[in-house]
Formats: structure tokens, C-alpha cells, sequence
């Protein structure tokens, strides 16, 4: 039972307003995989944010005191720091030229996920979807409704972590399966009962499908074929630890 | 240019001083993949702990004081608290019964890496490799000289992450390939250049095998085919951050 990723590529660079959904559908028929019960789909974050028009205009920002006061510490741009703290519920660190914060969707991310790569000019910055499940059940909805095609759907966006280097892709945006695979009182290979071990399966298939999406190629969307998810149910806001649960918040 | 992730299974259970390197020779033989320039071979870390004989017998530990007031505050048993605290350089965080720990390798994770489940029996806990760099260079030294497979080697850890649910497979040793993607200097597709855009692609690859590597069923090992890794010296510390650099430690 392989895995198998493909790149949906040739997804020309978006724009508030595109019909995403038409644009993965197409893709999916351009690569000639069909759409298998098996199938699992992934979009980046960025592309998704496009669409929905999740994007800042920083000529019309007007940075308040706080943001100026933040900007100046950290040595960034106090209209994006501006930017920033419309989409944080709360700061949880800052330092060393970093902003680490709570998004309003509950995200831990350094500067609430605003990013001014691969953006549409030079001070246009883009944001998380408002709601990313919610996003991620809607282009579900749209690619069955009128495409047929059956598939879970994963959003990703990429995120440092903490104690480790480097960026990976995480899931924020769910729809049409289980994030977590339980093995919580299955048993292991040698009988004995299976204590912790609950594994965030969306973290994984986010982080395989990121292997595929780099940043200066347009890979906006993987399909992941062969992985054996739990259809039903289930959002990306399960990942998230609640804060007094949390050791490092 | 698809991924394929591929579970090496019917390997059997791993005992101290087994021969790993001609199992996994042999279950890449058995799955008839043979040994592609374009292959990366992934194995859990319990499986090269336990070849490694990386075990301690609970029934031989003499918990000391401290492992005695740890185990009671946290609902452990002493002497397993005993056995992580030999493999800890310093306590992270000790709370809502959690140890989190910085490990003698420089892993933070809770722990220390020991592990109870598929152990040998139920008087036996597992223990990280000494040094996993080394073990993935001898791994991937052995599979060429012996077998011809000229393959980078991964070895992996599950391990939790702060702010989310749900544990994620990461890498804990490498040989033969750049643990990270740096896209520093390099464009996006609107022309913009990557500031800070390092991707730790060792990890989206222990990620995406982890998705083979369910807890239940014996696959050890996994083989991705297909990722352009960029070959070379590599070793999964690099991913380690300095704890002067770390905003959570």
C-alpha cells in the first residue's frame, strides 16, 4: 500500500475573485489522475487567501502607536506590523526581531501568518483565510457539486516551530476527514496497550505534500493518493492545543 | 515529478545485535523496488535503538532520589523517571504530568525519547541512539558496501509539538543529504526575493514516512522515491536550534 504525491501544476498565479475550485479541477484533469476514492487533496494556504481576497494594500495602512513602537523594536515595516496585530489575538513572544503570536483563528505562528511572498506586487501582503476549515469545506463542496470529484480537502501553510530550524507545512484548514489516526487502546507488536500515541495525521500530509510545494515554482496543490484517512468529519482547529493545556504558551 | 512513498514491511521484530543493515537490504529486495538514484530510505528510530541494543531493563534501575520525587509529582513510574533522567541534559519544562526535556543529543521532546511501547517485553524501555547521525552514516555506509544501495539515510522520532495536538513523525539522524531547502536569495514567482525561507525538508520527509508508519503494524522502514533531495554531507542536528536562539526554552 504505497503513497503516492502529484504536483497539480500549471495553476497560473491567482487573484482575488478566481474561481478556485475551477482552477483545481482543471489541474487534476490536465495531470490525467482522475479523482480516486483514495485521493486527498491539498492547497496551499496562499492560494486559498488569494481567491477569498484575504489580502492587505499596504499604501492604505495606517499604522497605529503600537504598531510604530513594535515596528521600530523589531526592526520591520510598521504598516505590516499594523497588519499583524489586526489579525493577533495575543502576542506570545517577542524578541530577536521575532513576532510570535496567537492569530484570531488560534494559529501560534510568527507574524499571524502575513506574508509578503509570493504576494500579487511589492506592498501587497497576504492573510490567512478568516476561517480556514471553513474554506477547506467549501472548495470540498464546490469540486463535488460541480465537478464530481470527491475529495477531502487539506489546507497549509508553513510555519516554524519551536527548538528546530527550518519551516515545514502544517495543516490549518480541514474538511472530509479525521486529522488524528487514535491508537489509543489499540495494541502495539508486542500486545501491550497503546498509551499516548494519538499521531496528527493533517500535520503529516501537510508536511509530505510541502515536499512538493516550493516556494519558487507555482505548486499550489498536491493530490495524495494511497493514504488510508478516515473519511467523516473533522477540522484543523482539532489540532489545536488549548492554551491552558499548553506548557509553552 | 511525483513522490512515491513506498513501507519496506515484513521485517521482523528488531533484538539487540541484529544484523539491520541486511534486513532492510533484504525487504527492499523482497518489495522488488530495487535501489533508484532518486530513493531515500526512512527507519524508525526504535528499530536501530533496539539493533543498537539502546535498551534499559527496568528490573536492573535503582531510582535515585530525584527520580523518586519526579515520578511522584508526575504520576511516573521511578524507574523509568530514572532512566530519562540519565538521558537528559536539562529539564525543559515538568508539568500537568509531562517531562519535557532537552536530551545528551540536544532533542527536546518529552522523555527523553524513552519509550515503553513496542519494546521487547514489558520490563524493557527504549532508548534514542547514542548519536543518530552516526547511526544513519553506518546504516547508509553498510547498505553500499555490502549491498550496492547507495541511499541517504533518515532516522525518525515521534515526538508532540507545543500549541498543537497529536504527535508528528521528525528526523532525529541523516547521512547523505541537506537536511534543509534554502530558497535565501533565491526568487518568487513574482520576481520578489526569499528572505527567510529555509525549508527543513529532513523533517517533511520523516513526516510524510510517518504516514506509512502506523504504531500497530511492523513497517520500520519506508522509501521515498522520487523526492530531489540534494545529496552530500548532512546530519539531522543541523536542525537542532541554539538554545540561546530558541524564544521557548
Amino acid at each position: 500500500m504505497a503513497i503516492h504525491l502529484f504536483p497539480l501544476d500549471g495553476i497560473p498565479p491567482i487573484h482575488p475573485g478566481d474561481d478556485l475550485p475551477a482552477l483545481i479541477a482543471e489541474a487534476i484533469r490536465r495531470a490525467q489522475l482522475g479523482a480516486r476514492p483514495d485521493d486527498l487533496l491539498v492547497v496551499c494556504q496562499k492560494a486559498v487567501s488569494k481567491a477569498e481576497g484575504r489580502i492587505a494594500d499596504l499604501e492604505s495602512i495606517e499604522p497605529g502607536p503600537a504598531a510604530g513602537r513594535i515596528a521600530a523594536e523589531l526592526g520591520k515595516d510598521a504598516r505590516i506590523v499594523e497588519v499583524i496585530l489586526r489579525e493577533t489575538r495575543r502576542v506570545v513572544r517577542m524578541d530577536q526581531g521575532h513576532l510570535i503570536v496567537e492569530t484570531r483563528q488560534g494559529f501560534v505562528c510568527a507574524n499571524a501568518g502575513v506574508d509578503e511572498s509570493n504576494s500579487l506586487d511589492d506592498h501587497t501582503v497576504i492573510l490567512l483565510p478568516e476561517n480556514p476549515d471553513a474554506s477547506a469545506a467549501a472548495l470540498r463542496a464546490a469540486l463535488l457539486e460541480r465537478y464530481g470529484m470527491d475529495l477531502p480537502v487539506l489546507i497549509t501553510d508553513t510555519f516554524g516551530r519551536p527548538w528546530r530550524e527550518g519551516l515545514v507545512e502544517f495543516a490549518i484548514g480541514a474538511a472530509g476527514f479525521q486529522p488524528f489516526a487514535d491508537y489509543r487502546g489499540r495494541r502495539d507488536l508486542t500486545g501491550r496497550e497503546l498509551q499516548h500515541t494519538v499521531v496528527a495525521i493533517a500535520d503529516e500530509l501537510a508536511s509530505a505534500a510541502g515536499l512538493l510545494m516550493e516556494k519558487d515554482r507555482g505548486v499550489p496543490a498536491v493530490l495524495i493518493r494511497g493514504y488510508r484517512y478516515t473519511a467523516g468529519p473533522g477540522a484543523a482547529k482539532e489540532l489545536l492545543r488549548d492554551r491552558e493545556k499548553d506548557l509553552f504558551r
